[in-house]
C-alpha cells in the first residue's frame, strides 16, 4: 500500500546535499569555538514540563510540543485537567537546558566554564516557508565572568566564525540593557511599564517611529515620554565611534559611568579586529526579558536580518540555581546561515562500475585501493544502456570513474562530466 | 530558589570530556562510511504517531513518547480515548524514518542510495544503569542494490569504522533468516509458528537450549521439532569456513542453492579483509521481524555483547512505498563503543592569564596570536592565590600558561602539570 510519506506538518527531511552544507558550516564553527577554548555540552531534547513554562522562555513557552504521561488509562475521567497528562516538553531553546545544565554539574565544572551547544529545538509555530518546527540553534555561552572580557571574546570568536564560512566584513550592533533602563527612566517612564516601552521600541526597524508612536501611546504610556525618547535616541544615532561615550553621557545623565566606560573598553578592543564593524545602536532590544547588561548583534551586508545575536544573563542562572552566576552568551542564527550558503561544490569521488562477469571480490579490491588514499569510492553494477548509466552517474555526484570487465588487467579512472 | 537540576528521569547531560569521546567516534566513523560513499541524511525527531505504530517496530512500538496535539481545550471531555489526544511522537529507532524518508524523496535520489544516518531516538524505557531514554543511534543503509554485493561493503565498511576507533580485530556472525525458515520448516514447524521459534531461539545465548526448549514446549511448538532443530543447529555450529557450504546443504536440504552460494560470495569476500574473521552462526536471529535475506553482527574480544547488526530487508520499504525495493543496513552501536573507549587524552590548550592592569586589547592580542597557529587558547584574569589557580587550570584541562603582568614586553609559554 502506497502511504504518504511526507514528513510531519511543519517539519523537514534533510538531503544529502542539504547535510553537506549544514557539517561544513557545523565543522568550520566547532573549529573556532575549540581553539577559543569552548567546550560542547548536550542536554536531552526532553525537559520536565515545569521547567519550559516556568517564565523564562517568554513567548516561546506557548509554543511547547507536550509529552503524554507514560501508562495513563487508555480512556480520560471527565474534567481531567490537560496539564495532568503531560510530564515532558520537548526544548524551545538551548538557554533553559544550559541554566539547568550548570546548576546540575557545576560542581565538577570549571570556572569560569566556556559552553559550546548545538542541537535541534523544537516550536509548534504556525508552519510557514522557511520556518519548521524543528530547527538548530548554536549557542556559546561563557559562564562565570563578570567582566566585558566575555562580551569581547564573544564576539571576536562568533565574527571570526561567520567568516570561517565565508561572511567576513561583519558588523557588530552593540547597546546596554542599562542603558534602555536609563533612557526609559530619564524620560519620565515609570518602571513597570519599562518592558511595554522596550517590547514597542523592538519593532523600530519594521513599523518606524510613527507605529511605534501609535502603539506605545494605545497601552497608556505618555505621548511627551515617547517623543523624548525618540529625540535622544536619533541624538545617539549613528554617531562616529569617538563621539559615543560624551554623548551617552550628554544624552542620558543618570546613566552609570561603568556601562559607559564597558562600552568604550569593548569598542575599544573591537577597533583592533580587521573584517569587522561595530556600532552603537541605542534601538537594539533583543527580545529575551533575562538580558541585564551588554546585547549585540552582528549582520552582514548582504541580508538585512541579523546572523548572531546575545548579551549579558546575569541573573537568569540564579533563578534555578539559588545564587547568582555572571554569564554572557551569543547564539548563531545556523539555519540563516545555511541558508545563504547554498550547495557545497562537489568532492572528489570514484564510481567502480564492473560487469556482471568480474568476481565480486575483485570489484571490491579495486575499491579499497582507491580509499586507502583517502579517496571516495563506490561500487556499482553496469547495467542497462552504458551513456545512460554514466549520466546517472554524473548527476549522482561522481566526479570520475574506473569500469572493470573480465579482462581488466589494470584499472583506468578517467574524469567524468568532461 | 534552588530548584532540582536533574535531567528528565531517564535522560543525562553530556559533559565536555564526554562529548569529545563521542565527537571523536562520530568523526571516525563518518570519515570511513564517506570514502565507501554513503551521504549523511537526516530526519525529523518528531513522526506522525500512525507511523510510529504501524508495525514496522515491533516491541519498540509500546516505547513512544507520544506527543500531545496543540489547540486542545483545558479539560478533556469524558471518555475521551486517549489516542484521540496525541498526533505525534518521537521516533525510537532510525529504520521507520529511513523508509519514509526514502518514499517521500526517492525521486531525487541516486539508485542505489547510499544512506548514513546518526542521531538521537527515544524509549520510554524503565530507567536502568547503562540505558537511557534517549539516545543516539547511527546506522548505513544501501537502497536499491538486490544482489550481496550490499552485505559485503556494508561488512567491509562497518568492520573498517570500528577499527578507525582503535576496536580492530571484530569477528562478524554470519546467518540468513531464509535458513533460518528453512530449518524450522524442515523439523516440522508450522509456518505460523516460526516467528515464536525464532523469538525463542534468539534466547539461546542467555537461557542455554533446556531454557529454548522449556520456552518453546511451553507456546505448543512439539518438543521433536525443536529437538530436531537442535541436532541440526550443532551440526552448523563452530564449523571451519571450507565446510559451511556442504554442511548447510546436509543439514537442511531444502534450502535453496542461491541462499549456500551467497553466504558462499559473502565469506571469500570478507576472507579477503585483514584483521576481521567470520563464522557462519546458525543460532543467530536479530529481533526485528523484517529482515528477509542475510543477517548479521559484529562483536570484539574484549566484550561479550556485539557491536553492530544489520540485515537485508527487501519488502519494508515496499510497505509504505507501494512497491518492493531491495535494502541492507547496518547499525553501529555508537553508546556501547563510547562506553568502552572512555576520555580521550587531553588537547594542547593554552591559559592566558592576565593581571587585572594589563589592558584587556592586549591580552586578547596575545591569545589571538596562538590561535592563528590553530591551537586552543583561553584568556583568565589572575583571581586567588597564584598556586591555586594554577591548580584549577590544570583541572581544567589546560596544557600550558602565559602569565601577562603590566611590564610583560614578549609573553612566555610554559608547560601546565609537568
Amino acid at each position: 500500500m502506497k502511504m504518504d510519506n511526507s514528513p510531519a506538518r511543519g517539519t523537514r527531511d534533510l538531503l544529502p546535499s542539504a547535510v553537506a552544507t549544514r557539517d561544513h558550516v557545523l565543522a568550520t564553527i566547532t573549529e573556532v569555538y575549540h581553539r577559543f577554548g569552548y567546550q560542547r555540552i548536550e542536554t536531552p531534547a526532553l525537559e520536565d514540563i515545569t521547567r519550559l513554562t516556568g517564565g523564562q522562555g517568554g513567548e516561546n513557552e506557548k509554543l511547547v510540543f507536550q509529552v503524554l504521561r507514560r501508562g495513563l488509562p487508555g480512556t480520560v475521567e471527565a474534567g481531567t485537567p490537560l496539564a495532568e497528562l503531560v510530564d515532558l516538553g520537548l526544548r524551545f531553546d538551548l538557554t533553559v537546558p544550559l541554566t539547568r545544565f550548570y546548576g546540575n554539574n557545576q560542581a565538577t565544572l570549571p570556572l569560569p566554564f566556556r559552553s559550546f551547544q548545538f542541537g535541534p529545538v523544537w516550536r509548534a509555530e504556525r508552519p510557514q516557508k522557511g520556518r519548521y518546527r524543528q530547527f538548530y540553534q548554536c549557542d556559546i555561552d561563557l559562564i562565570g565572568e563578570p567582566s566585558v572580557l566575555a562580551e569581547v571574546e564573544l564576539i571576536e570568536a562568533t565574527a571570526q566564525a561567520l567568516a570561517g564560512v565565508g561572511l567576513s566584513g561583519t558588523t557588530v550592533r552593540l547597546s546596554d540593557r542599562r542603558f534602555l533602563s536609563a533612557l526609559a527612566a530619564a524620560v519620565g517612564l515609570a518602571e513597570e511599564t519599562w518592558s511595554t516601552f522596550f517590547i514597542g521600541l523592538d519593532k523600530l526597524d519594521k513599523i518606524g517611529w510613527d507605529g511605534v508612536r501609535a502603539e506605545l501611546t494605545g497601552r497608556d504610556l505618555p505621548a511627551s515620554s515617547v517623543d523624548a525618547a525618540r529625540e535622544r535616541i536619533e541624538a545617539l544615532t549613528g554617531l562616529s565611534a569617538d563621539k559615543v561615550a560624551d554623548t551617552l553621557s550628554d544624552t542620558v545623565p543618570s546613566l552609570d559611568d561603568s556601562v559607559v566606560a564597558d562600552l568604550g573598553t569593548v569598542a575599544g578592543c573591537l577597533d583592533e579586529l580587521s573584517g569587522l564593524t561595530w556600532e552603537f545602536d541605542p534601538t537594539l532590544v533583543r527580545g529575551m526579558g533575562y538580558y541585564t547588561g551588554q546585547i549585540f548583534e552582528v549582520g552582514h551586508p548582504s541580508v538585512p536580518f541579523s546572523l548572531a545575536g546575545g548579551g549579558r544573563y546575569d541573573k537568569l542562572i540564579g533563578r534555578t540555581l539559588g545564587k547568582d552566576v555572571p554569564a554572557c552568551g551569543f547564539s548563531i542564527g545556523f539555519e540563516r546561515i545555511v541558508d545563504m550558503l547554498g550547495e557545497l561544490p562537489r568532492k572528489d569521488s570514484v564510481a567502480v562500475l564492473f560487469e556482471s562477469d568480474v568476481p565480486l571480490a575483485n570489484v571490491f579490491r579495486v575499491a579499497r585501493e582507491v580509499r586507502s588514499g583517502g579517496r571516495t569510492a563506490a561500487v556499482q553494477p553496469r547495467s542497462g544502456k552504458f551513456g545512460a548509466q554514466l549520466g546517472r552517474l554524473e548527476a549522482a555526484g561522481f566526479t570520475s570513474l574506473i569500469h572493470l570487465k573480465a579482462d581488466t588487467e589494470q584499472p583506468e579512472e578517467r574524469p567524468l562530466g568532461k
